[in-house]
């Protein structure tokens, strides 16, 4: 039995400063332990007490008659410390720590919860400032949450693990209300050991869990939640995310628009699209989706039907599931034929869609028959019943009625109630049947069933063995970064490095086309504020203007410039934004559309490269798919079609620069990245680049 | 005593069809008006009952003692109408048809529809096809929606409009099941005779309704809906409306841009917008915003304090009132002053935001003593009040402790119930405390009082009088509507009609800059598909390209112009769409960025003008910022700033010309229209014009 096979699934439980009290957090543990029939070995212990809820309660751990799987250590901050250090003596499995002020509380707090890492030692931790865990299926409370109150713990195939007790709570309660079944539920809150990542990986070979639900608010090791994410991917078991933190401004500071334009939360969101998770983008949404994702159903196109037995309701689930892009047809001929054999002389005309049944009333035969054909029509793809006031009198009838069908068919099947009725809702979802109460999470659940039986894993990237450790550090200077860029196949205007007039003026003679002249200088960022960026010269002007340029400089600056680019004026051509970022969570690739009508716009695509990958061209293409001005490039009203090919190639080359250098990328830009007409290639018109020796951002997230 | 006020509050009800089995459709209603305690008169009519449910039955109406104030007609759509005409003869003050089978059954249930409406005379009717009405407020229940099972009617300050009966019955359970109060329930349905707008204006003088919630699927007559709503502004009653139909295709022909940009939906947005009604996003925010509503509550800014007693919710709740765009600011100095008296000895640190009373407990004395501090503080404009599990224990104690401090100020105080707890839900909007599941219901209903609190009435059009009649009816030449346009105040290029390529060759020395030569045809939308657009000529030049463009029209379209537009070459600008549409809801004026990219970014604002009325100087600067683009047309990044003053008066000017046209306007359109640099005005570069000789689009939209 591994460590965490023994934290979730324990057969002796100690519970470390058990009150006698049920009422007392410290007292619920115990309680629930008893309520939900724990049948292992329970172990209080406390020096105050003999017995406590009728339990054999021990003065000290080392008294305890043997290691216990795991412990509940209900103590304060302090004195949890103490125990933890006892229980790994002992030879306990694992420890939760219920107490707060360690991390959370400052820097103190901070240093105690390195002592009680230090103290565990082997020993696994949960916590601290955690409410516990539950495991539904096994019916193991090891929590002081007082959702628990619930008579009657609710058991299915989702697990939940949350960064927040109190949010865990709220779960198990919304879903024990709603008849939602769960397998395990998991706070790690502080995290000091174990993590959301450690419980997904664990899941994953937990066969009483079939979809993740996570509740977040970090994610402290990027690189783990990815492997475990991607093991669950790969066992088939949907991964649903609730993450927030989405309205805080990114908290890492952007050096360059590229960071500006990401933001925080769309690296998240690119990370999660990248592993194929689920995000959910209100909180009910975190036990609707997860609720039909159980049922394990499917479905390739977007054709509902909807079958009423109240016709307004019928007209709402249409109008919303119409928001998402849903289609509600008529039938085909056969199934309409099949509806009006059913229908017989009743005055229900059953040949819509919505379906109304209202008239036709609920003849249990009728409504069978109707569940049947729909289902087996070749024009739906999933159905959505919607039962009304008059279904609630028979609930039995309609659920029944749906659950005669199940079988037939892998499509999904949703209910919607339209009135008040929680315990019509229970039923629903007991029988394996999502029930909705609101239109907008119906219509989001059937959407995130379509996302997941859809996507297509795009083509593996190539792999990159970070390996540039010789890059110079800091902030490149444009020629340099242009350098760098050009032997990774992108292209740049032909140019010259000088550093006097004479000099320029041979080497615009070389270039023989206008030039641009640019002072050189790698912590200078916005070169044409201070006067240090000059357009169309030819070899007779640049000498003179190089001086001017050199003053202008200095008066800005304070400091006398010495190297300047000479570079072939770029003919102009689709303007993009093409940039990478190093973050917590790894390299995110950034396109765009560029120029001031692209910021206002904020027309980007983002994508999250896994660390040593680049991106494929199929991925480069589907970021520049995402743009809105993906018309534009492509070649729209007429517009001249872009060399769409090069930009695919130089954003793999660009990410393939950004991967090789892994740890050490700061941010690396090319704005304006001009692409040309087709057949003629993309010239990068000006870099940035700028490494550090060492990794760039910690792998650790601050707490959002 | 009104017919609408006999209707709603009548003191006799007779049931035509009433059936003496309860349990069905016809039995329910003097079931429900029994059950619920109406101490009127009764009269059941029926020919083969001499008593039903313990009250007198009446064969035939002519038979009843004396004329109802109001029937209930439960009998067939066939059948009905009979009963309609006798009840009328009788002196019945207004009648409520069930039937189904009338207009929405196809043509000759329109017909019957049609006679029904002759049967009834002066008696107002209410229907057909409707599930009836509940006045709460009087404990009166006119309907057989089975929701009225309920045991007690929920009374308070929401009066609810439904345009579908099953909607009727789900709101008014749903809104029982969460101690949410209304007056009044009207099922308007097929609106034969009386409409919302009717009820809206009823409600406006109805002292039991403080806020109007409709559930809408068409509005049949704009102008009387419009003077209602404003009655309702007018008294401070706030309308909130939640409308399907948002994802079908705009019904109406787009014969231009204008209408193809601007979708029915966000017509309909426009109205509301206008009127100053709420539009609820989902279909539960259409009872979570009246409930904040009618606690006439007001907030001018948006810092919100949060206090909480589960860590977790507490961020859940900040984070989804982020994403609204509220603040949750820390406590001033005083206020953190006093939170830190209050918070004594124990742990619990309460000079945050959200200020976690977790482990300071729940104290009845803090609790209503820290809410007192957060009300009474400068720095927050409302408070958000967290009930987590240990709240749900002592539920009377936390509302208790918001209640106590209710009358202390006018700010908004609502709850956030974290687990699942209906009855607490209940409990807190039973003491006027709005009380949230959803944390995005919370926040949606927070930002409904801050629009509501918020909202300032721009500066009063110009009234126009439709004072048009001589003009061209049909499709207008390009010549004839900048002509119009012109006379209206927009500026056009000169230009001259030709009609020989020797007129075009003087026409173009005349001008004496490059020109446009354009071919002449309102029927021709797109001409320069056709090859009738050719630019840049000179009166060298023309002559021969009039002959060249005569020839590739004919081919085109077999009919050889004859006429021809020679124009100034315009030399370019910020390019936007201006339009106007008249459509069932009005003239709406469509302001967008033009050319390729706004086409793809769909960078629109859209105005609803009132009959009658043209746009102000305000509403078009509105307008003008509504747009993304909006910083461009001010000067972004140094970019030139344009004429933004002209273009203002261009867009009163355009509105102007679009009122004075009125019901004959079918779409106008001037595109581009060049916005040049500051000082140097705007530029009509082509103009459309389509008007009709009667109304464009009839008062009646059909059913979405």
């Amino acid at each position: 039995m591994s460590q965490l096979d023994a934290l979730l699934n324990p057969r002796s439980v100690a519970v470390v400063g058990a009150s006698a009290d049920p009422h007392k957090t410290s007292g619920r543990p115990i309680s629930y332990l008893l309520k939900h029939g724990f049948s292992g070995n329970i172990y209080p212990v406390n020096p105050k007490a003999s017995e406590i809820q009728g339990l054999k309660c021990y003065a000290r751990i080392p008294d305890l008659p043997k290691a216990p799987d795991v412990a509940l250590v209900l103590l304060n901050a302090r004195h949890s410390i103490e125990a933890v250090r006892e229980l790994s003596a002992l030879g306990c499995r694992a420890a939760i720590v219920l107490a707060s002020g360690y991390a959370e509380a400052g820097d103190s707090g901070l240093a105690m919860q390195e002592e009680l890492k230090q103290a565990a030692g082997a020993m696994r931790l949960l916590g601290p400032n955690t409410i516990g865990l539950v495991n539904l299926s096994a019916g193991i409370p090891l929590s002081a949450s007082g959702a628990l109150e619930v008579s009657e713990l609710p058991r299915g195939g989702i697990a939940v693990v949350s960064q927040s007790g109190g949010i865990l709570g709220a779960l198990l309660s919304r879903a024990a209300g709603r008849g939602i079944g769960l397998s395990s539920l998991v706070s790690t809150s502080n995290e000091v050991d174990l993590e959301v990542s450690d419980f997904i990986d664990h899941l994953v070979d937990d066969p009483d869990t079939r979809v993740i639900a996570l509740y977040l608010e970090s994610i402290r090791h990027p690189a783990r939640f990815r492997a475990a994410a991607e093991r669950a991917r790969a066992a088939g078991k949907p991964v649903v995310v609730f993450k927030i933190g989405r309205s805080e401004a990114g908290a890492r500071s952007a050096s360059s628009h590229t960071g500006a334009l990401a933001g925080e939360d769309r690296v998240y969101d690119a990370f999660f699209r990248d592993l194929g998770i689920v995000r959910a983008d209100t909180f009910d949404e975190l036990l609707d989706i997860p609720a039909v994702l159980t049922a394990g159903r499917r479905m390739q196109k977007r054709r509902v039907a909807i079958l009423t037995s109240t016709g307004g309701a019928g007209t709402l689930i249409a109008d919303s599931l119409g928001m998402k892009g849903f289609e509600a047809p008529l039938p085909d001929e056969a199934t309409a034929a099949r509806l009006r054999e059913l229908q017989g002389d009743t005055p229900a005309e059953l040949d819509r869609n919505p379906i109304d049944v209202t008239l036709a009333g609920l003849q249990p035969d009728l409504l069978r028959q109707a569940i049947r054909t729909l289902l087996e029509s070749e024009t739906y793809d999933a159905l959505v019943v919607i039962i009304g006031s008059s279904g609630l009198a028979m609930p039995d009838l309609v659920v029944g009625a749906i659950q005669a069908n199940l079988a037939l068919s892998d499509k999904p099947v949703l209910a919607y109630v339209s009135p008040h009725a929680p315990e019509t809702l229970k039923r629903l979802n007991r029988a394996g049947i999502p029930g909705f109460s609101s239109p907008e999470s119906c219509s989001a659940a059937l959407e995130a069933i379509h996302v997941t039986s859809t996507r297509v894993t795009s083509a593996p990237a190539a792999a990159v063995t970070p390996a540039m450790a010789d890059t110079p550090q800091g902030s490149l200077d444009e020629a340099s970064a242009k350098q760098l860029f050009r032997t990774h196949g992108i292209a740049v205007p032909a140019s010259r490095t000088v550093t006097t007039p004479q000099e320029a003026a041979h080497a615009a003679a070389e270039i023989a086309t206008p030039v641009v002249l640019k002072v050189l200088d790698g912590t200078l960022l916005h070169k044409s504020d201070i006067g240090g960026v000059a357009l169309n010269l030819g070899a007779d002007t640049i000498a003179e203007r190089l001086t001017r340029m050199q003053q202008a400089v200095a008066e800005h600056t304070g400091h006398t410039p010495q190297r300047f680019l000479v570079e072939a004026m770029v003919p102009g051509g689709f303007e993009l934004i093409l940039g990478a970022n190093r973050d917590a969570l790894g390299t995110s690739i950034l396109l765009g559309a560029g120029g001031v009508t692209a910021e206002l716009f904020k027309d980007t695509a983002l994508h999250l490269l896994p660390d040593g990958q680049a991106l494929s061209l199929d991925q480069a293409h589907a970021m520049m798919r995402q743009l809105i001005s993906w018309p534009l490039l492509a070649g729209y009203r007429g517009s001249e079609p872009r060399d769409t090919a090069a930009l695919a190639q130089a954003i793999v080359d660009f990410s393939t620069l950004a991967a090789a250098l892994g740890e050490r990328l700061v941010t690396a830009e090319i704005n304006p990245l001009f692409v040309l007409p087709e057949g003629e290639g993309v010239v990068a018109a000006d870099a940035v680049l700028v490494t550090t020796a060492t990794a760039a951002a910690g792998e650790e997230i601050a707490h959002a």
